[in-house]
Parts: structure tokens; C-alpha cells; sequence
């Protein structure tokens, strides 16, 4: 039986992202977001939501680029502290000793310890409400040469993403191998 | 030591949503979906992407009105059917024997063996690229009571949802409990 739980964003998976900016004076700033996924294939872009109460919205609006940083889950608590403190007070990357890269491609920095990361143009800004979706173009994907698999591609399960789950905010890990898509749901084609 | 894989929509975790919809001749249909994401609170909204060519893009503009579903990993096989098939040929419900729910509050169907469902009024339309972007808003969001945790909230064990690997085209499941959000990470707060 279903119950319903009101108009309330609880859906999952949704990301651990660290969306990365530079602000107007040149230090390197991070945020924790849930809010966000991939929105288009070509060109290839991923939107991440943020209020405009945060310091990145700022930096992300004068730059016009970001970057989103998939730390692996043994970095769990240096991402969850992107999501308590503001880049307005603290500079996030000395209190957690990650390391802020320059990107050669777009006014952003990415995360060093990161294991894979998105360096993204801002192509479109739309207010939805409370937040802002900025939609980036991936200029380039990076990862990890350890988390890729024999074929070069990213494996999930050598990336150790964290999802997060909102009103209950826990954070769980990825689990086993289910299959491979568009192959098994072909038996049910008649 | 970062590799380059190029301007993909590489990135980990997305989801397994089935987009449900109504065509014009009041046939349910639905679409897996991977291009996704929360993108606001307040109003509560999430973003869906299509590409025109789907059955699903006219239905979902015509009645203006989705639903999200989170079918639970024993029917991945399922999901993936429903990322296989066209609706265009096809009655997806009837080929894999899940039930289809008229939705009260939106114009859409839901699936009753969903173990979470968003039923959406659709809000805002972008056309990004090869990729619409449906925003739309959570007129209410319904999970099975065996879901629920002490407490109420939709825990994400319980949910088992799949993850969903571009490029490796590959599932996967939920795995451990990692913490919980805005406390692991305090202390780092100096």
C-alpha cells in the first residue's frame, strides 16, 4: 500500500557532488550537492541546483563555470563538510587538506582526490524557486586511470560513489553488480 | 593520475526512473530514464530529459503531467524493458505484467509495484540539445508503507533502487550504510 508523503523532493538516488568555483577573488571553493543529474547527451550537459544564498552561487554566476567532483566514499566526510560549511567563512579545502587543481579548460578548480571530475562551461541559468539550476556543459570528463576497467571505462564499483538520501540524510554505498542495461529486460520483447 | 575520456555525460551515480505518461489516445506508457535529477526544493521539482524522438516527449507535452517511478531491484529486468521498447509498437504494462495506477492529482498513470512514485505537474520545458529537459513539479510523492522506516521516512535500503552506469551501461544495487549526512563531516569545523 502507498502513502503519500506530501510535495517533498524525496526521491532516490540522488549525487554526493562536490561542485567546485573559483569566487571574485581567485580561492578555490566547494559545496556538497544532491540536487543534480545529467540532462542532456549531446551537447553533453549536467545541471546542479544551488540557492542563491550560497557563496558558490556567486562565484559560479562571475565565472561561469564549475566543476563537480565525485570523491570516493573514503572521502565521505571531507564531502559531507562541503555541505556544512560556507566558503563565506572558511576555506574548505585547508580545513580538509584536499587539493584544489586549476583547470586548464575552464575557470574552475577540481579536487585532486577526486575520482572522476566534470569541468563544465554555465550554459544556461533558469529560476526554478528557492534554487537556481545551472546547466554546464561538460567540456571534459576526467577519472581516476585506477577506477577505470579493462575496457576504460568507469566501473562504479572502483569509483565507491556515496548516494545520499534525502529527509532521512543518510549516506549509503554502492552495492553488487545487477546486470547490464538495454540486455535484460529483452526477454519480456515478444 | 586523471585521464581524459572527453566531453561524455560520464558520471556516476544516475538513476533508473521509469517516466510514466499518457499518449493522446489515453494509453499508458512509460520510458526508463537515466538523465535526471532533483533541481529544486521549494517548489519541489525534478527534472526529467527526453529526447523528441521518444513516444513519451508528445504524450508528456500534451497532457503536461509525469510520473517518476522507483521500481525496486527484483524488477530491474523490468525497468530495462521499459528503456528497450518504443510505446510507439509496444504496451510495455502489458508485456511485462506491471499495473498501471491513474494517477488523482496529475494526468499520468503510476505503477503500482513502484515502491516510490513522484507524481508531477509539468512545470517548466528546455530544450538543452539532442535533450528536452522536463521540470516538473512533485504535486506528491507516494511510497510503499514497507519502505518506510521507524520513523516514516523512505529508506533507501528498503527502496532498492538501482544505479544506473553510462557508458558501462551496467546496474547496480545499493550497498552499506556510510553515515549520516551534516554530521560526519563536523570535524573538520574547527
Amino acid at each position: 500500500m502507498k502513502k503519500s508523503l506530501g510535495a517533498e523532493t524525496i526521491v532516490v538516488p540522488t549525487p554526493v557532488w562536490i561542485v567546485c568555483s573559483y569566487d571574485v577573488d581567485g580561492k578555490a571553493n566547494g559545496m556538497a550537492v544532491a540536487w543534480g543529474g545529467v540532462c542532456c547527451s549531446q551537447p553533453p550537459c549536467v545541471t546542479v541546483s544551488l540557492r542563491k544564498a550560497t557563496y558558490s552561487y556567486g562565484s559560479i554566476i562571475s565565472r561561469k563555470a564549475y566543476t563537480v567532483n565525485i570523491l570516493p566514499d573514503s572521502r565521505l566526510a571531507e564531502a559531507d563538510y562541503f555541505g556544512i560549511a560556507s566558503g563565506r567563512e572558511r576555506d574548505k579545502f585547508a580545513d580538509t587538506g584536499l587539493t584544489a587543481v586549476k583547470s586548464t579548460l575552464v575557470d574552475a578548480p577540481y579536487i585532486e582526490e577526486a575520482a572522476m571530475v566534470l569541468e563544465c562551461r554555465l550554459a544556461h541559468t533558469f529560476d526554478i524557486g528557492l534554487h537556481t539550476m545551472f546547466v554546464g556543459e561538460i567540456i571534459d570528463a576526467k577519472a581516476e586511470t585506477s577506477v577505470l576497467d579493462e575496457r576504460g571505462r568507469v566501473d562504479i564499483k572502483k569509483v565507491r560513489p556515496a548516494i545520499y538520501t534525502p529527509k532521512q540524510r543518510s549516506y549509503h554505498g554502492i552495492g553488487g553488480y545487477l546486470g547490464d542495461a538495454y540486455i535484460i529486460g529483452k526477454p519480456f520483447k515478444k
